[in-house]
């Protein structure tokens, strides 16, 4: 059990910091005889890449992995993955003005009270660098997967705009830079973005996650359940400060009778009436689709000044320039989608284990 | 790693069916030299425990926990601790009747496409009369923790009744029967309860467990966050459909500037002027409040007849009596403050280990 | 991760005393729908149960075994198997003899300077009491295991005085005190018994433990080794000193010609020439029979006065008068069979989950 | 859990095959401020790396570690090192000649059985490269211990020829090619290995590592004990068929009395007047000398031709020539040493962990 692991079966082990050489993992416990290649995993790594848009952060990293083992002629051995890809765009000067300073909604201050010391450039290892390995992992996950599981994320509020979701469409996501299904909010969304930038602030984002396709019985009864291990999964992304699963937090507005999904055979098969219960009930999966929101706090590298102290325990102000996502938001749906992916890998082979 | 386990250092091993002879857990880890025994557990049970009130199940369990092993005169030895709560109030034949029916909202359904077979008496494995145990457990992770921690739960919301923030008071959460911390929204609240079970219905809630005097530096970067072992943790109580830290999904509606907690030093030490954050940055522990939320469902165990399926394949409907609360999220308290205190005495210990 | 916990998958975690109330244990990820009651755990219990002949302790224990959970109408379902012996022959007053002095062999020093202090009664948790648990773990492992595979023990060795492996004969171990598949030898082993005990001494011994029938494929490449497995599985047992998988340590005295097993089709199958491997290459089983020894000290209780010291640091003698077996590794072998049960049935479930 | 990591707290995942570009691993839970860098574990891997002498193979491997992550300035900062070191002197071609051969011996065959397919080129995962990885941990683990504490290993059988005892000299071992501790049987190891290797056949040896100045409280009680995890440690080392801990299998033939160590105060603390305990008492250290040695069988890649199958089940005859240590013991000495840091670090943590 480690820290920087995640998974019990398909396990990831991830490593590196913003401004070191390189940044990697270790994916043990994939199946034998997958088709893997890095070709596959890149398409992913190029949906989260900084600098699609003027909205992300303008650091040119190409992000292109290599696959160091566990793959022989284009196909997966059952040996660990070791993937690396290594650092390009790196200004680490431009973080000396901040190393003797608390960056405010950072992991400066608690790293330093925790280990004594840190790597102060870029956020060290802290930085939402990480999750490139998040989706290279979550790319080998979706070869784990059946093909009929599609696994889909979108930008469903952003600021305090929230879609409207008669005008989903899965389609539109791919034609605005938002990850966003509702064509007609996406162009307020733009406006509210240009506008925080330009006054040096930054805005907060909910990120939807839907599989679709899952078997019904993947999880487990009590704490291996299958919600509990995405409330971490996505909990565990940088900047995420609430998780919810099917209504969610609206669930607690409900009464007993509303939202319990009602049930009827259609065709021979169970099937369910509404999807409160976001595709998982007791910690397992009903067969309809897992659907999962997460929410992500404002950037907080923002030009504005804020009080902050120093390391030495003085009052100070820190203005933060560097290059920064205005809304990390937008780039973590490529990495809510690989942890769904993760997850679901690792259930799996977990339940195939236990029940054949 | 098993899953009906929790925890790295300070672990919890939880096993029984709400039916059976007995439920039980293994606490592993624990410290040696620990003041322990019955009277410091049970009454940790007590508030956890059904018909205290008219507005939880009248199913009379006295719940009197027993410990088997890990204590030797008075104190733990360092040895796994046994605890074990025999059942006494089985009323099996209550659920006969729905031997042959999947109840909506319930995990009947997916554990029997998992298993193949079920224990469905009281919802066997999936009965909330498991977290009888994490109670215990918790219970016991309070001895770990220094006596400066104080961890505390209250139910903020029931049905769409928010109390009001301004009213808070943790003394008022001992004087109604719903932990309530505004005295004028309990009484609104018996209303709307007493309203749910007359018309066979029932009602969700929204708990909060807040933990104070928490040292800066627990937690850990990536996947060991602390709170994405939070998350794990209230997702993993039956119902919860929702966890937020802090300013939690409201923190998506905020600008940068308004959501990084500013920093200011006090008498030679570090505070914040306000906590968005919920007391973690960047996974670890700022030394402010822990403060999280989860949503509570409405139980699904209503006498309002719902439609349904038979395990044969037949549609039909349900109408479930047996003893049930009509808002679980009351009991759910005690058991949202336990996963606290189990969370941070496992992340205390993994600190020492790590940092000394 | 826990230091009561074995196993990945199938996951046994044992809990007690010698003398406390009861023993028991949770056996996790048990696959679903496997027939099981106690009559089938409690033959392999009354295989290792003290008091069967006057070589073993002469401590009454009927070592009576409850099911406390995951079984309904006579099958597993899949949820945790909670275990349970009381003890019933406690007679804790032998030990206050020895309350304050350090027995050489025993547990007794190096726990009271780990933990501070310790349960002395029969040696607390160190007591050779905890293997009955693993003894039942084990007869719900052989339920996973195919009946194809035949798991047996032997002792091989007691003292110097080995068997003669032409006169192997397992329905011979039924036959004598010893598990001893040489008729011969185990006349001598009497004597050689009664000898030990009659001058207040003990005597050591080697269990041999073979698995027939074992798939080709269970084990993993590098730190997942079954062998590495077994070696922990064996050495966790107490009073083991030693374990080796088929040629062993006389492998060290071998040419590489004459320890590589030769390997030639026969019947449309791959066979070995021979079986220096003892049933496993790189980690993975080969379909041959696994073969393991283990080496088992001495009794440490004994009679005969020994020098040691007190908790307060004085020098003293002791004599260690209780009930003790003149030679613990005869009883040992029906934990070595459940050990090794254990580890296949968890190395199963790991392959099946790997590679379907 | 993974079956490439290793370890609970201090935990080390590895990757790499031995022809892929690279080999690597990951090393988590190391405690912040250690002073770290490549010149700390070079020597390490110099000591185990081929070719410093004609009694090892001959693949040009200078093994130059770098580290990629989890130092900043110097020193460690708690979060994972990643280390790689890039394999350079690799003659893939050497081995088509077996690519459809199972060599006796090796994993070939139940890499192929149990995953379908497999990187044949120089063993693949199965190569006794990975064992660098553990070296370079094992150094990273050396940091944690205190310098108190120090591990050594020696040869001390090579073949059927054992070392006198008498003659120990740690000195002596860094003087001949064998880290033999005995100066006069060295001489006759050459002459052994020499003609061994003249006659196309190879040999086995026994390792012995001790630690010394182990605190006495290290390891835990049941399945966590300090032997059973170096059981483990040593055995999953490649070529490695045993496993002993202090008297070991000796222990087997020795009374009760000669067996179990006396104690005595001396200076005011507790001493022993023996160690055939190996340093380990109910698994838990003593603070005597930790001993442990481990037998490695000849090395399977051999010129004399053995019989053996075809990958499309004909039988055939394989003789295997690319470049091969005539004793593989030798070079397993510095990864026994490598193990025992890796299990005492982790052992250490995790006794600060749960004792303070």
């Amino acid at each position: 059990m480690s820290d920087n692991s995640f998974g019990m079966l398909f396990r990831v082990t991830t490593w590196g910091e913003s401004h070191g050489p390189a940044i990697g993992c270790v994916v043990d416990g994939t199946p034998p005889g997958l088709a893997l290649d890095e070709a596959w995993i890149q398409p992913f790594l190029d949906a989260r890449r900084p600098g699609r848009s003027r909205f992300t952060t303008q650091r040119k990293e190409p992000d292109r992995v290599r696959i160091l083992s566990g793959v022989f002629e284009g196909r997966t051995t059952g040996t660990p993955i070791g993937l690396m890809i290594e650092n390009q765009d790196v200004r680490s000067k431009d973080y000396t003005a901040i190393k003797d300073k608390f960056r405010p909604g950072h992991a400066d201050y608690t790293y330093r009270a925790k280990y004594g010391l840190r790597d102060y450039r870029g956020g060290g290892r802290s930085s939402a660098r990480e999750t490139a390995m998040r989706v290279a992992a979550g790319a080998i996950a979706r070869r784990i997967l059946s093909q009929r599981i599609k696994i889909r994320g979108a930008v469903v509020q952003m600021g305090d705009h929230e879609i409207t979701r008669s005008r989903w469409s899965w389609a539109e996501t791919a034609r605005n830079p938002f990850w966003c299904p509702d064509a007609k909010v996406s162009v307020e969304w733009e406006a509210l973005l240009d506008a925080a930038r330009k006054r040096g602030s930054s805005i907060g984002a909910v990120i939807e996650v839907v599989a679709s396709g899952v078997p019904v019985g993947l999880g487990a009864p009590v704490y291996g359940k299958l919600d509990a291990e995405l409330a971490a999964a996505f909990m565990s992304i940088n900047a995420v400060k609430g998780v919810e699963i099917g209504a969610g937090f609206g669930a607690a507005a409900l009464s007993g009778n509303e939202n319990a999904d009602e049930m009827r055979m259609k065709m021979g098969k169970v099937t369910f009436l509404s999807n409160n219960a976001g595709g998982i009930l007791g910690g397992i999966s009903t067969g309809q689709d897992v659907v999962a929101r997460f929410a992500v706090k404002p950037t907080s590298s923002i030009v504005e000044p804020r009080k902050t102290v120093t390391t030495g325990g003085r009052n100070t102000e820190i203005s933060t320039k560097g290059r920064h996502d205005p809304c990390v938001g937008i780039r973590a749906v490529p990495v809510g989608e690989a942890m769904m992916a993760c997850v679901l890998a690792d259930q799996l082979l977990r339940h195939r284990a236990q029940c054949g």
